[in-house]
């Protein structure tokens, strides 16, 4: 029997196991604010380092960049957001509570809660935008001059080193930066547990592509998408639609390697009234958490609006030289910006099942599995010895302990019974357990090779199936799984 | 010949081909902020795991944590950052300037450039504290209530989920919690290129021990430091002298590890008058930058101060309670904390040499040699074919590229001689360079296997020694230098 996950079971999980605790817990917390546990971080590193290869050392179109959260505020200014990444506020002119103008209808004044914001006899201001980026100063003064934003997304500082990197790596059209990173949103309403917070972890990459034009000129014509289009193999006649669907299989194909198939994900693509006004196509890929099917990551293709806009602002065109046309262009844009905390939420619900069993005094009990994808569990095996009152079990344990978190993380248990280890370490996702028991001994004495001659117990998270390995073959038994 | 670093020439380099670009250089760039480009963000990947999979992959007594940035404002009156985390500043009451105090007498004047700050008429405000946390909002009101500040260390985060970590994570003292991420500054001067910045990475391990008064009950005595004392192995009656040796030593060692000897590192032994009052010792460890020999990481003896802080300001005991004793107590502790951009440039300024040599022409030329320990070298291998117009070669080259990036990052390049290929690679520190001749293809023809029984020349960065390689064995030549 498998339950569906619940939020609430989830959240404690994640705190009982050290997944994600409320950040400032001590001091009674700090809305909108998350840390990572140390079972989180590693599950956080495993999902960096997937998406990092996928984007960047597994490609040769791809680099990377690690810029600076605090950067210069004309950069804001280009991008839009100064002016208008914005909530509509109302002021209480009494109670001098602000509140989001959409929703004072429904939220209770502070000082007659029996009333609502809007109801309430109040004077109130009239809707004022309300910038969402957190704002600071840098140096000694405290002046308007010396403003300075934390960045509200990773985005931008791509597009402002474009020209460094592309001089400095030798890359052609079409080529892409990608990055990943901290960026800050001062949300009025942070919500969902982590999924909308005030500080979270973007990955993006900013593809860059030949327009339109300079493809139909250079290659007779642009190739046309169409159901069915085979988007395998990037060609030199496609242009801002072909590659848009060409990333958005992408980064499907990479949601289903480490586990995340159509069961789970849903697609919205926005409709033309929707879409911002540079943008000439956007599609949110969905998740469907237990709080609703929300997005998980956005691919938008942005024209060439951000360069343009940074061309404008620094006054020197952020252009590319096409050696094949001998002529300048701003490329355009295709751009899949995923969050890695949605994502690390969104992998532990998908991994989240309960499982109903009877045990040996036919008492029911539900035990929580949580099937991570190997390659993206904090801890890849569990290495117990059969009983911690035998030495020369535990030293056999010990030994494959330290021989293989050489190579994958490892967690060495002793305590309890093997059941309540298999039980914990199902709990935390670890696909692989190794038990060393008596055979082992027998094994190891019996051989001419002291300790890789034994054979061990290993048992599989997911089917619970055990076999009988050779100690030796236990590292090619496990690793093929973990890539 | 070979030339000691200079920072010029180590800017140019970094910027030239990608490592550190300064932040929003098209917008004039700010004061105190750097980007790393593609190199130098593999090359700060590359530390980040190496520290990472030293500190607490391959130890059982350490887990990971991975905190906000902001945090709840109480913990820094706690830490005593709010109270005492200032440089002592003063203001001209004529020109606003503020200046650093102890500064006044070598600024000039910014109105009359030829006196300095002191010696210029105009009057100036006593000396006042100015606090280095950079400032910020939460929420939508900008009052008091709502301060926050971005972390000026990583360090408290850990201590202020002291006890979410040991609850969760079963560990038992000694043990320890280690977090790398972004902390921030705000510098009157940022200076020496990324070494002093006011956003910087933090790479800090808290590591618990026993006070030693419990170490003496429980053991009979404390384990003496002397020199020459065996460090290798932590052992039940070690105090926080012992424990403090250690980890200078495990630090050292891990230096070494990615290539920086005792040849470019110091230690600096702070005398008892220069220790913070809490600290019990405190070691630096120093690297020779060309701008002077500085602080990498700092190992401090912390004794129990920052727990005991936050017990105070949360009216709860951060303690632990030993099995062994049936005692709460709370757990002293050892801190080495290092600066993660300090490392990079540090690698890069160790890495950097120069060579003169004469080409075939009999012109001398200089060359630069990035000699990066090849475990956090951006690229690992480059492959060339040795001529660009022939498909056989620069079909194999590619054929044994798309093999070799699977297991590491790879760099393929074909324009311009060999000679200037080799010439690109060295200069960014990539070990290996394997070049696809003719020979190469004419060992594929006569062999029954396709595309793996033909040789390459492998060439070695430092010795500039080439070897004739089988292809199937590629990787097993290069993998064991990686790890």
């Amino acid at each position: 029997m498998t339950e569906p996950a619940s939020m609430e079971k989830i959240v404690s999980l994640c705190k009982r196991r050290g997944f994600i605790f409320q950040s400032s817990e001590i001091y009674g917390g700090l809305n909108g604010f998350w840390d990572y546990g140390p079972l989180g971080a590693e599950l956080k590193r495993n999902l960096r380092d997937t998406w990092w290869k996928t984007m960047t050392r597994e490609r040769e179109d791809v680099v990377g960049l690690d810029a600076s959260i605090i950067m210069h505020p004309n950069i804001w200014k280009a991008s839009g957001h100064v002016e208008t990444f914005a909530d509509q506020m109302v002021d209480c002119k009494t109670c001098k509570g602000r509140f989001r103008a959409d929703h004072i209808s429904s939220i209770p004044c502070p000082q007659r809660p029996s009333k609502t914001v809007a109801s309430c006899a109040e004077e109130k201001t009239e809707p004022r935008p309300f910038n969402l980026m957190f704002k600071t100063h840098t140096g000694p003064l405290e002046s308007d001059d010396n403003i300075a934003y934390l960045r509200p997304e990773t985005a931008q500082a791509i597009f402002a080193q474009y020209k460094n990197v592309l001089d400095s790596s030798r890359q052609k059209l079409p080529f892409g930066i990608c990055q990943i990173g901290k960026a800050f949103r001062n949300e009025i309403t942070p919500r969902n547990y982590t999924f909308r917070s005030r500080e979270f972890e973007q990955m993006e990459l900013e593809f860059f592509i030949k327009p339109d034009e300079v493809i139909a000129q250079t290659q007779g014509s642009v190739a046309q998408w169409h159901e069915g289009a085979d988007l395998s193999q990037p060609q030199p006649n496609w242009g801002w639609e072909m590659w848009h669907r060409y990333w958005v299989d992408q980064r499907t194909r990479y949601y289903q390697s480490i586990g995340l198939g159509p069961d789970v994900l849903d697609y919205y693509w926005q409709k033309p009234e929707e879409l911002a006004h540079y943008a000439r196509a956007c599609v949110d890929i969905l998740f469907k958490f237990p709080f609703g099917t929300e997005e998980l990551e956005g691919i938008a293709a942005r024209g060439s609006f951000d360069l343009d806009q940074h061309s404008k602002f620094v006054g020197k065109p952020q252009d590319y030289f096409d050696e094949e046309i001998k002529q300048r262009y701003i490329p355009h844009v295709i751009e899949p910006s995923a969050g890695l905390d949605r994502l690390a939420l969104a992998v532990i619900c998908a991994a989240f099942h309960e499982e109903e069993s009877t045990d040996d005094k036919g008492k029911k009990e539900i035990k929580t599995i949580l099937r991570l994808h190997p390659k993206i569990a904090p801890y890849k095996c569990g290495i117990f010895p059969l009983l911690k009152n035998k030495p020369e079990l535990v030293e056999q344990a010990q030994n494959i302990y330290r021989r293989l978190k050489k190579q994958f993380t490892c967690f060495y248990d002793e305590s309890g019974s093997i059941g309540k280890r298999y039980a914990r370490q199902d709990e935390i996702g670890t696909p692989f357990c190794v038990t060393v028991d008596f055979e082992t001994i027998e094994g190891i004495k019996e051989g001419p090779q002291a300790g890789l001659l034994g054979t061990v117990t290993l048992r599989h998270r997911d089917s619970t199936q055990q076999e009988r390995v050779k100690i030796e073959e236990l590292d090619q038994r496990i690793l093929p799984a973990l890539s």
